[in-house]
């Protein structure tokens, strides 16, 4: 059943999955701190990735309705969210990283090496949860200040699951109807449960792979704060940028 | 096949269905404002009634290790958590309302009444859902620093959807796997998609007659900022407390 479904969703494919690096997003070095500048710029190419063929001059109609820190308003420009307000969606997928967001409580507890029920793990897998949405809160945030119809759909609560680390259970169903219906789903790496040793850590990257195996999108594009693929750690003197990857490296 | 699952999952009953009233947790008539002390004391009575049999006095091991705002350490004490830390869980689910959150950006833009092709809803259906996700995150987190094991579930994330208003899908197969696993699930009203008008608010209260009629809890315990159930709205002077409400009249 599960095959059929997504059978059915591929008569429109997805036109990209974008990896917000967390290293591009956040201060790596400061625990929990956003790279507000990055954040803003990263937002504001994406907007304009999606919308090619829009006039760059047309106004931005923010989705982020909430008080802001230190500000008290709460404002909305309803008048402006004319019928060709908004322009068609672009199928794109974001998933981020969790950069200074979820790895301090991650590490601190060991969540990757699974045990529920040894206190410390289950107490870490509430506190990685707690780091890890509330960056992705920000980010949903971000983008839909830049006029970005952005949904979080955390993988914990969309019913994610490995096992031995490896994708088990992952209903893209709600992804593909969220798309479907003009939305941009915003995932992340999460704390999740784990069919052998009861819960682990879910990569952005082990996402973007099974996403872009299912959802067979015509791009993946991956954002972070170097400028492209190594050979080695780009920390390494030694390091050569490779200019093309072949299929039969990877 | 949804009905067996809900079968298996039988053999150990949810003890209580909390539903936090946005009321009593928000400030109602400030926008997007949290009653943080009526937050701190009904957190701090749910971890009561849930270790009952431990000692008022034990420790309480806080599983936020966030940074607060205003406040630049992240701290836990990864030795506190001893083998017999955590008591067994309680098998509670929290619900809860939105208060002073999400109603501006619903009611602005109507996506209760759905047409999800109108910009403005479109907008509003992302804007209302960063709110009440900003708000679930932050009961996580006070629920979490009084011990609570709690992780948000979205019902938007879920996968919980409607059809003219009523609950056309919901898989508790997740909710009922966190709790088993020793977790307190906490959902949230929340903007989801609706078979027949596109999307529409899903409130805390429908939620809750669902999880109620599927997981038949022992109790269900409503908290507001009334003293009890009236005949009439509170706000009448005429109104008259119910000191008992009998089956036949639900």
């Amino acid at each position: 059943m599960e095959e059929e479904k997504q059978e059915k969703r591929q008569t429109k494919p997805i036109r990209c999955i974008v990896k917000l690096g967390g290293a591009a997003i956040t201060c790596k070095s400061e625990l929990e701190k956003i790279n507000e500048e990055n954040l803003k710029i990263v937002s504001s190419q994406l907007r304009q990735a999606m919308v090619l063929g829009q006039s760059p001059s047309t106004k931005v109609l923010g989705m982020d309705w909430s008080k802001r820190h230190g500000r008290s308003e709460v404002s909305c420009s309803v008048d402006d969210f004319g019928y060709d307000a908004i322009i068609d969606s672009s199928r794109f997928i974001v998933v981020h990283g969790a950069g200074s967001f979820g790895h301090f409580q991650a590490c601190k507890s060991g969540v990757h090496k699974g045990g529920l029920d040894q206190p410390l793990v289950k107490a870490g897998f509430v506190a990685t949860r707690i780091s890890v949405t509330a960056l992705n809160l920000e980010i949903v945030r971000a983008l839909a200040r830049e006029g970005i119809a952005s949904v979080g759909m955390s993988p914990f609560s969309c019913g994610w699951s490995t096992c031995e680390r490896n994708i088990a259970s992952a209903d893209l169903s709600i992804v593909a109807k969220a798309i479907d219906s003009g939305f941009i789903p915003v995932l992340h790496g999460d704390a999740v449960f784990d069919g052998l040793q009861g819960c682990t850590i879910l990569s952005g990257d082990v996402i973007i792979r099974h996403l872009a195996e299912q959802l067979k999108p015509e791009y993946v594009v991956f954002l972070t704060d170097v400028l492209g693929v190594y050979d080695r750690p780009p920390v390494d003197p030694n390091a050569v940028l490779l200019r093309e990857i072949g299929e039969h490296l990877l």
